[in-house]
């Protein structure tokens, strides 16, 4: 690893952190609350060991290799998940550095699990800097950096390969700066028109923007504790769930829209799979949850958004499913691991990997009846190379793995199973909630300080999926080059 | 598929089964019980239709293609379990037909799961042909009847694949029929050391066969309601637990043992993984149940037994493990999914799958590192095939596919997740009991016949490792050639 290359970028990405923090200045300053100091403070100490980073180390070669992209990507989020914990411990919000960290990871991998048992009382500077890690991390800070700051060299695509989401990075523009602009560019769109119509649902301008950081970046923080469900409201509920399920298409999807390629959007096999299987869940935990609910519409309101919000990995919640039958509770489960589209903000196992392990199957067992063909795997229209399909293959060993190893770690000290196994999937899929200790209705923390240590790992494992944090691990990641 | 051909070889198994069931006809003639006359009926239809089968189709090709294999494989285990569930329903041991076939279809996939609620007052013959088919399923009627039965043809290897364990098969000796009888040859010599030891240990000689059979082929059929646990003695546990972890060794290992080969056991990847695995297994479930025993030793032999059944997917019981800690009882699930070796009579997805997924995580994450290093993942001293590693990838997709179906399939009747997930786990792995309302003081008898006929599904599916099942689903194996 370029140790002096590798620190200064991550100086840079601690100045602009220290930047993403002004508007909850702001907004702490707007609102009161007492927390107004701890981000001036925070602020001052971020930018102070950003541009140490950035001006001390002179790196002598300035390409990035393959190995410091992981090592930046992997270490960034950790940084910047540290010092974005200080405002809540400095402010007295979350006291315990454990939880306030546990919380700033859950808040910029868009996972939406918390440690807080009562969020209302909390100041209205430091929720809106829970919330917006939830938009910050939605697309990623590295990506962001690559779009507004000027490029850093020809090799950035390893930055962006090791943090977008999904089996292949899409460059829909010749230039990979263009790409993240225009991204940026739908993100924002997106964002600003669910804000609009939020506030035209009768949501004030604060309430408005944090559910739309929560929706944008599929996190799920909410400033109620009754989440989406505070505001006992129908049209907000269609508002966030139609949104949270937009906001887990490709963004490619969208540039083809724009550019009015039908053709592409036809062949786009995983947002046809997305869309059916949303509508699929829904008509099922409709049925199953019926009893439970006066009306039809009220169950079928309360099962589309609950379906939109694990399918995105948001995690929002209206219902405690907790108390669903247990046929809408398995799918929750089963949903919560899928995740949604790959090249969005959502987290999850994502559907094109289990298309493509769908069609690498299907041609195995067709393989084994007539051992003499040869059948290439196509997907979106193009053929598929066997080594992407052989690494799919890998990620769901190594995804699974940790999966296990998280659950079984979980039951050290847990004495309910389904609750140690929704807490790892959960927060291994970005989604929030899990079932029974971790339920909607519950939080996090219960947990021990190790445990919470281990789930913020496993959250920023899944968002980066996995490769980055786990090569951490990795002694070649540290040997200098 | 060659109908003719592959009814034939049916015809020809069935035959098979009728002789093989003549030692259960002599049991219930020693022993009375009145279930004589269900076996002398059952021998002549099943003898009858054998015969007929055999006698009227006249293949005009002799030659087995990958299909055909497929074919005889998956429809035997079918027709084989049907026939084999009459005598139980003929004495009126079991009088429903799908409970029969539930419990038939668990012998000879040697799950072990049972239907029965109470066992010890049936008559000696059924429980004898009900613990006699786990040792016929064991290593596969089919290689047996190659082994045993002239050759058909040279292209029997495709049966052999077809049914027997792990990614390869491996070929011991240069003649598939020398291979299959030297298999067996073993498969003798470890039943009657087994068989030898329990009588010494102080059992009669029904129970010391019935505890053989389930052990060698790791089913885990009893004949007392209390399994293992009935005997009350350490010694009969021990002698059953090691000889459960011998018949979870691949066969081919005391093959190398009996020809000094050193140096093929000390590169048997698998056979230490197993080692170490049961090892540490025992040794974290003795530390979690030891508050629950009255002294170490008595806490380590209850784990190193039930460490060992379900590792091996025996499913034997000497205590109920439902009543364990958390961690003990998820290390249970574990094991129960992973199984025991390639090669062996054990069910489950083979720990040389697990090792090999390994070795290509492992080489996958140091290619992100050194994307231009070509490394070949190498497995027990040879390197390994691209494409085997991706039937690896695939399978594990379709294994956890169909864990994931059943669970989700049970949830609908089901109440309890823990419940309706190991039912489908135990039975796809096969081993016999799960958790919770399948726990080892339970069974199976409360689910309603479609899940039944859903669970004998999958414990064919887990016995003949999922392909020659799933593909009798395919139209294209029935399409004439």
């Amino acid at each position: 690893m370029n140790y002096k290359l590798v620190f200064r970028l991550l100086g840079r990405l601690l100045l602009m952190e220290a930047v993403l923090m002004i508007p909850s200045l702001t907004a702490s300053l707007i609102y009161g609350g007492g927390d107004a100091l701890a981000f001036v403070f925070t602020i001052g100490l971020t930018a102070l060991c950003g541009a140490l980073m950035q001006g001390l180390l002179k790196p002598q070669r300035e390409d990035l290799t393959a190995r410091d992209g992981m090592a930046v990507a992997g270490l960034s989020w950790l940084i910047l998940s540290f010092f974005g914990a200080l405002p809540m411990v400095f402010s007295g919000a979350i006291p315990n550095m454990v939880d306030a960290y546990f919380e700033t990871v859950s808040g910029f991998t868009t996972t939406g699990s918390t440690i807080l048992t009562e969020i209302e009382h909390l100041p209205k500077g430091v929720l809106f800097w829970r919330s917006f890690t939830h938009w910050v991390g939605g697309m990623g800070v590295l990506v962001f950096t690559l779009a507004v700051l000027p490029r850093l060299s020809g090799r950035t695509a390893h930055l962006a390969r090791a943090e977008s989401p999904g089996p292949t990075f899409a460059k829909l523009l010749p230039k990979m700066s263009d790409t993240a602009k225009l991204l940026y560019g739908l993100y924002f769109a997106l964002s600003l028109l669910e804000t609009v119509c939020l506030l035209l649902a009768g949501m004030n301008m604060y309430d408005a923007l944090i559910h739309t950081f929560g929706t944008a970046g599929t996190g799920g923080f909410s400033n109620y504790n009754a989440s989406v469900g505070a505001f006992q409201n129908p049209l907000i509920e269609w508002i966030i769930g139609v949104f949270m399920m937009l906001f887990g298409v490709n963004f490619a999807v969208y540039f083809h829209m724009l550019r009015k390629e039908k053709e592409a959007i036809r062949q786009s096999e995983e947002l046809w799979f997305y869309l059916i299987l949303i509508g699929a869940a829904t008509l099922i935990v409709t049925i199953a949850i019926l009893p439970q609910y006066p009306a039809f519409f009220t169950a079928l309101r309360t099962a589309f958004f609950q379906v939109t919000s694990i399918a995105s990995t948001t995690g929002f919640a209206t219902a405690d499913f907790n108390l669903w039958p247990l046929l809408a509770r398995a799918l929750v489960i089963l949903l919560m691991c899928m995740g949604a589209c790959a090249g969005s903000t959502a987290g999850g196992f994502k559907l094109s990997r289990i298309l493509l392990l769908f069609k690498s199957s299907y041609r195995d067992l067709e393989h084994t009846l007539q051992p003499r063909k040869v059948a290439v795997v196509r997907f979106e229209g193009k053929p598929v190379q066997e080594s992407t399909l052989a690494q799919v293959g890998v990620y769901l060993a190594i995804w699974l793995f940790l999966a296990v190893v998280g659950t079984l770690l979980l039951c050290i000290r847990e004495t309910d199973f389904v609750t140690a196994m929704t807490a790892a999937l959960t927060c291994l899929s970005n989604v929030g909630p899990g079932l029974n200790g971790v339920g909607p209705a519950e939080n996090f923390a219960h947990f021990s300080p190790a445990a919470k240590l281990l789930l913020s790992f496993y959250m920023l494992a899944g968002r980066l999926e996995i490769y980055p944090i786990l090569l951490l691990f990795s002694p070649n990641v540290w040997r200098k080059n």
